[in-house]
């Protein structure tokens, strides 16, 4: 008889739902904590992710797990330390959320090895839609940890042949893209909202790779990672299309609205407003040139307005491609 | 009195005629070749780029220029080598076109190479849109010479506030991701095409940039060339709107199509499907593995269908993201 795994997974958004979703395809038995579990439908749909039913093999509680193999996190970044403070591991935590803690300026897997400084600790990262891994169409991933084997190993437990989870032993450049994706896309947005254009768009994305990857670089992270799909794999979904509300923010914003009116106008919180002025001094604290970032963070804060920021990423000297 | 640059631009397609326009703007006198210069119309439109009126800088001519002190090659890739031929250049060539010669499998430099083995050569390539960068609106690209200072020299002669060209010393990475962008754009398409979704779309994508990248190693070009404006700053643009013949070729094929019906039904010419079966002879000859261009090459030969297409990139083994 073969071992049946069992996985956890905290928080039934879209992508936590979707995670168990793909957890239980994946062959395990899996525990997803819900704060209301009634919600789940009589026809076992989750509201946060309508047209899915989840199989028998997926169990909703809101009693927190105490035995899994695995536990994935897909809370929202900024309850991360609090869900994870209620939890007594005794398996590999694997963080599904993507941004920085405002209160500490720290990312996912720096407050988890505050909360677990004995666990094996993992990030799951990528060009991800939650609908769509909950339909089993293609998509593909990064699993980082620490230790190369180790990322492998956890990666396995959740990959399938449409669910490709590559393994990296970089989880800091992985958490830079993550953080960083909301920012790029709001520069995006912002580049459209002003009529600039879409070679400005493709230039600006291009170039806030190259920035991210000297920030990774500098921060112990590798420069490769921000190219794969943590990185770049994450922006082209991000950066390309209004379903982004930190892309719609950039939007409002390089139209001309001031962007505490724009922040306001959404439904929902664009993730990018803290990350940005948290990258620009994460970046400034080791001594990196962010243009992109810092341009930003100015733009946001209100400091400069959109014509303004245009004119100052133009006016940067151009130099060797990858200096 | 300061002196006046002279640049000539061969071809007044859309992008020659761009190039002559911000040739113009960076303060040149500039000879715009054209094979019917009575074309031009009284108020100074070229008919490949309605809406911009040439300045009194600009020259129309049918007759091959003896003086520059740039010449700016803007035919199409199969042309290259004719027009190249016919000029008797005293000046520095730069390869303004994009992709493989198809009767010899050789790249825009290696072709001028052959014509003018004496000349400094280099070749421009990026995220560019002809209409937008005539329009002045901000775009930036690489100018890549097989010297770093000579390339910052000839990208200094086309540079303004607006048309950022940045420097590098890797012709053969800047020439490659011009030739498979193509070829990853009926990628991108196909899988549009085939409903398979963004996720998979933007997945393709990145592992695309990473094949090339193994790629462009083998050629003896650089890794990071490929995550910058010639790779993915040009993958931006061209794989993920309709703009790209290309990646409505994709489109039509991964709605069930065969290939050479879809591509019968285009308007002018998808150049990827040449430029696949090319770069994957290429890749077969260096012993580098390319997924994604082998299978765009076998489904354009129809030798595979789309579902096969997309259950051998799925079944492909997954390991570490940068092996």
């Amino acid at each position: 008889m073969t071992h049946t795994k069992r996985i956890a997974v905290i928080g039934a958004g879209a992508w936590g739902t979707a995670l168990a979703l793909q957890a239980a395809r994946a062959g395990a038995h899996v525990t997803l904590w819900a704060r209301n579990p009634a919600a789940l439908s009589a026809g076992r749909v989750m509201p946060r992710l309508p047209g899915f039913a989840l199989p028998e093999t997926i169990t909703v509680t809101d009693t927190l797990p105490r035995q899994a193999e695995l536990m994935l996190l897909a809370c929202p970044m900024q309850h991360l330390r609090a869900v994870a403070s209620a939890l007594h591991p005794c398996a590999p935590v694997i963080a599904c959320c993507k941004g920085i803690e405002q209160a500490t300026g720290l990312m996912p897997l720096q407050v988890l090895g505050e909360v677990f400084p004995h666990s094996v600790l993992g990030v799951l990262s990528g060009p991800n839609f939650a609908h769509e891994v909950a339909a089993d169409l293609p998509a593909a991933a990064v699993l980082a940890s620490a230790e190369r084997a180790q990322a492998r190993r956890l990666a396995d437990l959740l990959t399938t042949p449409a669910f490709r989870l590559y393994a990296s032993d970089d989880p800091t450049g992985v958490q830079l893209g993550g953080a960083a994706k909301n920012v790029v896309a709001i520069a995006a947005g912002a580049t459209m909202g002003a009529k600039l254009g879409e070679n400005a768009r493709a230039g600006l994305i291009t170039r806030a790779i190259a920035e991210l990857a000297r920030l990774s670089h500098a921060l112990g992270g590798k420069v490769e990672t921000l190219s794969g799909l943590a990185g770049i794999g994450d922006l082209l979904l991000t950066c390309t299309g209004a379903a982004s509300r930190n892309y719609r923010l950039g939007l409002a914003v390089g139209q001309g609205m001031p962007a505490h009116a724009a922040a306001a106008a959404l439904e929902g919180v664009a993730e990018g407003m803290a990350t940005a002025p948290a990258l620009h001094r994460l970046a400034q604290a080791h001594g990196v040139s962010t243009p992109v970032i810092a341009t930003v963070t100015s733009l946001l804060a209100g400091e400069i307005d959109m014509a303004q920021a245009a004119t100052t990423l133009l006016a940067r000297p151009v130099g060797h491609e990858f200096a």
